[in-house]
């Protein structure tokens, strides 16, 4: 019974009408994620630039990030040089903090570490100004979401990434969904560099909207980042050395040869198939949903990710 | 750094005055929860009733569930007949779906498992008429969020629980937030009892909300359960009967000595000190947040534990 039981909840059931509750509701069954997938078009799949692509080898896997450089373009490039100068290698998983977030970097850059013994920073830059919004450009693509949001006038996904505009004082920004990547600071706003970055692994804690420079999002591999036992120590960090998790390496895929890049698509945010995802998750109604909250919220949307069919 | 970094974005820092950028938003310094709790009364915190604290024992810790009984009474009391028959004990951690649910329960009650070897039901029910909401009565108490919700006419807390109304279909419900303890089901309604139980353990599902009867909410231990390593199964099922985390027992409080009960209390939802924290939270401003929100989501709010004092 486990099995079907809340299994059925995203099992790809065979949809059949049932009596709706709310009046509100249409009566229709949806299609499953599945069957609107298997209709998708080759060209409403993209594949990530390599330039944006970062390949974390932990012990139990690799991790795949898109970094978002129209968002948050000082602190991409810098990231990038940091992982052109294997910066990361070495390094380790120093704090899980529960519904909240991993953090990675270097375990002396701690209150009780050796500040003696910190990596160098190599030629990447120590301090960056704040990009905790960008200007609204009108040009950027973006996916509304019908149902509103509790923090931003508008939300919606932008090549590839769930975003909140704020029209009226001219900003939008990358916003703090599961899965996604910022960077940590200091107090001081001028303190994030990407030595230390963090990725959202709970509820997404959208208090830190446009307080933090998110740069980029998980597309592979977030059960080796969330899947982790919690840190027993304050806010999460692992108070002993042997309970971090090493980081063998962090690469750009652009630094590797063609063939040794991961072979992954993501299906465009500006697709008709993303649409129709998003009006199949809205009003869900099959043998097992048989209330469909005819709404849906922007952390709630997950964007699909396959591997890329062989090149002929 | 890092211990300051994103740290700093939880910890109890220093709230100093910052120019405020949304003009609506007040320039004083919000108090710190820490600053709030030292100030609670004795009253404000409630000792849960041991009729409905549930104790999971697992191999790294104790897991404390309260009980709903004022949402889903049939529900609840199967599950304190299941618990006072032993009914989980040598059971299992089935299931850890990332992002989703953290599951448990028999584990031959799956598609691959030997049915002849399910555990015996005892005197528990197999099957219990849904409770996926329950009648809307204005004499619960309430303390309703002001921001809104993107799924329920009104959200809240009742009794120490995330609620949704609606009052024009006269409704209300438990909310599928971070660390609540929901029924699993076949897709027939009627067939929920209260054997396999899941948790939530990312983003919140609230399509699930209305569509599953939901028990209770983990009070303490959460990351005994959400700090599993992934199934690699279909849904993020154990495929391998190794992968699954044993279950010692799970008890009521209420069939222990009153001295082994564990000493626990809950910061009561209608009190001030908890208004008061939902305040400081949406409007946080200090030294690390610049940009408070000026709003504040369901999900987002934690209700403060804490060990009792030692009796006189």
């Amino acid at each position: 019974m486990l099995r079907h039981c809340l299994a059925a909840a995203i099992a790809f059931a065979i949809a059949l009408p049932v009596a709706a509750i709310a009046a509100d509701q249409p009566a229709a069954h949806t299609p499953t994620p599945k069957e609107l997938l298997a209709k998708s078009q080759p060209q409403e799949w993209r594949t990530p630039d390599p330039q944006n692509l970062l390949i974390m080898t932990l012990p139990k896997g690799q991790v795949l990030i898109e970094l978002a450089p129209d968002f948050t373009p000082l602190h991409v490039a810098n990231i990038r040089t940091l992982v052109r100068e294997h910066y990361f290698d070495g390094l380790a998983i120093v704090r899980v903090q529960d519904n909240f977030v991993t953090q990675w970097g270097d375990p002396e850059d701690d209150d009780n570490g050796d500040k003696s013994k910190l990596k160098p920073l190599g030629s990447a830059k120590a301090k960056l100004p704040p990009e905790y919004t960008r200007p609204f450009d009108a040009k950027l693509p973006f996916t509304r979401l019908p149902d509103g949001d509790v923090y931003a006038p508008e939300v919606g996904f932008s090549q590839g990434f769930p975003v909140g505009r704020d029209k009226a004082h001219g900003q939008e920004w990358l916003t703090h969904c599961y899965g996604m990547v910022g960077v940590g600071r200091d107090a001081d706003p001028e303190t994030g560099s990407g030595t230390g970055l963090y990725v959202v692994i709970g509820q997404a804690p959208r208090g830190l909207d446009r307080n933090l420079a998110v740069v980029g999002r998980v597309l592979q591999g977030m059960e080796y980042l969330s899947g982790l036992p919690r840190g027993t120590g304050p806010l999460g960090f692992y108070d002993k050395p042997e309970q971090r998790v090493g980081i063998s390496a962090i690469q750009l895929a652009s630094e590797l040869p063609p063939e040794q890049r991961p072979k992954i698509e993501v299906l465009r945010t500006d697709s008709a198939t993303f649409t129709a995802l998003i009006e199949a998750k809205r009003n869900r109604r099959d043998d097992f949903y048989r209330n469909p909250a005819g709404k849906i919220d922007l952390c709630s949307i997950n964007i699909p990710v396959r591997e890329a069919k062989a090149q002929p």
